[in-house]
């Protein structure tokens, strides 16, 4: 059965695991030094131009904490919305390792606005206050919204304006780039983004993610980095031929485009029931929706999820890849069946 | 071509990666909350009883500095060779996460003895001096050394009686058990062993290692430090279910047992060679032998290994769960050519 | 000129001044093998009984981290106000030395609530989240208010029910304990407090402050963070000297009476000047006002403060030890005049 | 009575006691924005010339571990003797503070070599590999050795050639100029060395060291880390006024040549006991040498030392700018009783 819990729920897409099975054959070097990761960088070469840096790590939380750490000194911080991954589902991973501090603001459904990036930006030059260094944003969001190509634009150019640096937490960065209709490269690299948690785990890959740096100069350390904080697979073909085939024909796309399509349906199977009241408009794979609270307890009887605040009964429900119009009208109609 | 540089240069077991496709089915829960990891955590205690905790994480250097991690104060530090994996080829992982020195001594073919632990063991109590905690182990040790039941125990018992820890890096620990013809328990848990970095990657596994606890009050927050330190995979059924078919039915001693016999059989079939003089007698998967210099040139045309030494000419071959007879025969045929 | 920017740019006590120079003698032990250092320790066991610690650092922000360092592991966590000093004016020195995440709610005055607290009491249990395990308040806030006995007794008590530790910032603490009218052991043993960094410096004493502990088992390895952390001074008996003489016919409290009272009396004689409005009712040595806008930069010509607030003009204005009814009387007058 | 276990143990200089008293004066700003602290550095300028930087912190572990961080990335190393302070005397606070590891290499009476150095500058590049990027040595060394003018500018010129720092822990810096008869600018400056630990403590002062930078672009951020590392002192004049009498008419050079002549002393008066054999010539103000274990307990009884190796009864003895001639003779006279 499928689950309207998470998309990493979900397992691999079978091109992915076929790609795996292809790779497994005799001895390479280990550590990167092999044609599949050299292949598979080439393809984000494809994907974004000749002036990039790939490194492939283990996880998401790795791919922030590792990517972060290398455009910061331990007294320069990270501006990003309180609600963030970085911020609250990462058992604060980025002090530990970077010992810098994060500077949270507040969110407007996930996003974060320049009105409020300004507010603290004061202190500069200061030696008793955290120097802001690093503008980091989630797309999608952790509230399944989506930062515009304009919106991103306006984000970059004022951290430029502003001597900081734009980075993207993009463990759904494939279903931003669905929603956007666009390239991968319009929305991070023409927009000025400087460096990305590029996420494949949670679009029907295994495991792996990869941080693109887009300024190589700020980047230049990032190898240490990624050994020293415990990010450098040893058997390294087994993640590239991953993104390989991630990247390949656009399936990246399709399996997004699939997510997002299964949450619209779900969105618009569910307008007509008037007790469930969506947070926003869907624009991902994932809908937040307030819901009686009597419900809960009875949809979770079949289906897992996450209620995200107790008090106002507001519930997360993601799709995946995988997830199926079947699946969908299911739950729809438990839901329905409940009411 | 298989190749004697290293044993994470192979592939995966077919019977892994058949593991690995079974369980890629329906969706489960993330981060370990499925049955696959259960399943893989009721495997290990099957091996070593019932009082044991297994955290899986992503890598071996993960697995070193987590679980040293969670028997460390930072004002606290770690015995251990000077050529121990965790001093000389990390990076300096611990030191950054953990905050902790470490206190290498001198090694006698990998090996540390407990005269030469006693030398550290100063200025305990003194705040100028960091106070010594663990003493770490590298078993199989890096330079092909294996400890014997009577040495770990010995280990144990002293690091007991001072108020120490014995942690074991076990990247290559199915080596060492099928070397001394024991069981995990035999060897670990029956010695006195109180955490290991459970290594399966470098004997046919793709990518997971586990960390074993034998003391579940010293590693009660290790599942903090597992989370905090990036080494937390979200589809983690698919590492469990690697473990499962490692640990069914031997499968790990078979893979160790034929690296073993196959760096054996390398010893043997060189042995008429006078020019190779190996560092000690084969006991593990890897050779330790100097060679005549020109030599070295010569063989890396066609086989990529590592020179320890320069100086001395010291290479290092490792042989793998997947290497064969005739793989090692062509090897020798060709040593024997270049003299 | 006395300025009203802050009581840490007054100069040192004559008393503490002279027991200074009069224990300029001979040779002692270094790092706090002395006599000073142990009479200085009986002194605070004289005022809050014998089942204590005190640990000498060199400054405010060493007693914060170093102390809050013990009770923490790098998961876990400090709920603190937004304002809180180690939050805003540390350069995120706790994240740096500790790896641990501060957990900031929002304050009232300064102070923070228990049902504010209760709303980042969640994801317990739960690797993902930061643990919350201290509760850090600044007595006095950096407000200027001050928590009652009552106020002080209801958060160790709702900490400890919670299994947190309650920790207390008392870089003005002899103010605090000044407006209350009560011994320290009251404030502070008896409420409850686990571990409080006792100040010195902002109250007439040249440098180093001091970390009481309550709970000896919870700092038993705070004489190694100490160490660690760069705050242990070899010349000990210097800073002990002083704070026997603070201590001695209660300096201390004299001192902080006089700051105080001039503080109340800069409140009496601005009530009748419409224009200042005060923030609250002052409480200790520290004033927070709104003033006209275009005061500021006349005001600043002769008296230097800082400005907390640009967009309400809310000024900040500090007495101290050495503070005279004069120079008050001089400020006030300057005021009226621009008025 | 003076003793002969550190020159920590002494107090502070008459004069510069009296520097203090002299500016308890008024309110000045805090955190080194006063007129003391100006003219503190000027004075360092007027020693080292203009292209300097000059941060004043609370110790000597402080000045180190500040110091050697802002040359530092964690992924970065330190080259320094097995024996150094950094690397045994201060608990692992530059692990902890930097991440950074400590690569340390065989010492000669306290020294190292370049030759040494070398054996340690591999793996570069490589990321599993701590990257060498500072050699780190004490002048006077802990063995009270003193590096000469040409050994200084041979260390840099190595270091400079190999893109490496050179730092300089100068805890007893004054010694080793007075010892070489040279300025501090000839002794650092122009041979080339980075970065020192500039320590006054053992030479006449209360507290307070000072890191100078020779290099501007390397230390741009070292006051933010000096804050981070806690320790920037609020009073800052106190330190200050401090630096100003030591380097005024030359009363570090004063204290130290004092220091030195009464070491040098006490080797020549015990020349003649056959039964102390001195480590090497005695350079500076502290001597090491073998006595008859027997002597030891006898000896302690009146005078306090330490004991560097029991196998071998190595002792140290340490003089201190207020050791006088009868106070050497008095204990040349009891060792001589003893016999």
């Amino acid at each position: 059965m499928k689950m309207f819990a998470s998309d990493n729920n979900s397992g691999v897409h079978p091109k992915i695991l076929e790609a795996i099975c292809d790779c497994n054959k005799e001895h390479v070097l280990s550590y990167g030094d092999d044609l599949y990761t050299k292949k598979a960088i080439e393809k984000f070469k494809e994907v974004f131009g000749e002036e990039i840096e790939v490194y492939f790590v283990a996880n998401g939380t790795g791919a922030n904490v590792i990517g972060l750490s290398s455009l910061l000194r331990p007294f320069e911080g990270v501006i990003c919305a309180d609600t963030a991954h970085i911020n609250v589902d990462e058992c604060g991973a980025i002090e530990r390792f970077s010992g810098s501090k994060l500077l949270q603001i507040p969110h407007h459904k996930g996003k974060i606005t320049i009105d409020n990036i300004k507010k603290v930006l004061h202190g500069l030059g200061d030696e008793h206050h955290t120097q802001p260094k690093v503008i980091s944003i989630s797309q999608v969001t952790e509230f399944g919204t989506v930062y515009s190509i304009k919106e991103l634009k306006e984000l970059a150019d004022f951290a430029h304006e502003n001597k900081l640096l734009l980075h993207v937490d993009g463990s759904r960065i494939s279903n931003a780039a669905a929603a956007l209709g666009c390239s991968f490269k319009e929305m991070l690299k023409d927009t000025g983004v400087d460096l990305v948690s590029f996420g494949g785990t949670k679009n029907g890959m295994m495991y792996g993610e990869a941080i693109i740096s887009f300024n190589p100069e700020l980047s230049k350390n990032l190898k240490y980095a990624r050994k020293q904080g415990m990010q450098l697979l040893s058997k390294m073909r087994f993640i590239a031929t991953q993104f390989i085939a991630f990247l390949e024909k656009d399936l990246w796309r399709q399996n997004a485009a699939q997510a997002n399509s299964m949450a619209k349906l779900l969105e618009e199977e569910l307008k007509s029931v008037t007790e469930v009241k969506f947070l926003s408009e869907i624009q991902s794979n994932m809908i937040f929706a307030e819901i009686p609270r009597e419900w809960i307890e009875k949809l979770q009887e079949r289906y897992y999820f996450y209620v995200v605040d107790e008090e106002t009964s507001l519930v997360r429900w993601v799709t995946s890849y995988d997830t199926t119009k079947e699946e969908v009208m299911d739950f729809v109609g438990y839901i329905k069946g409940i009411k």
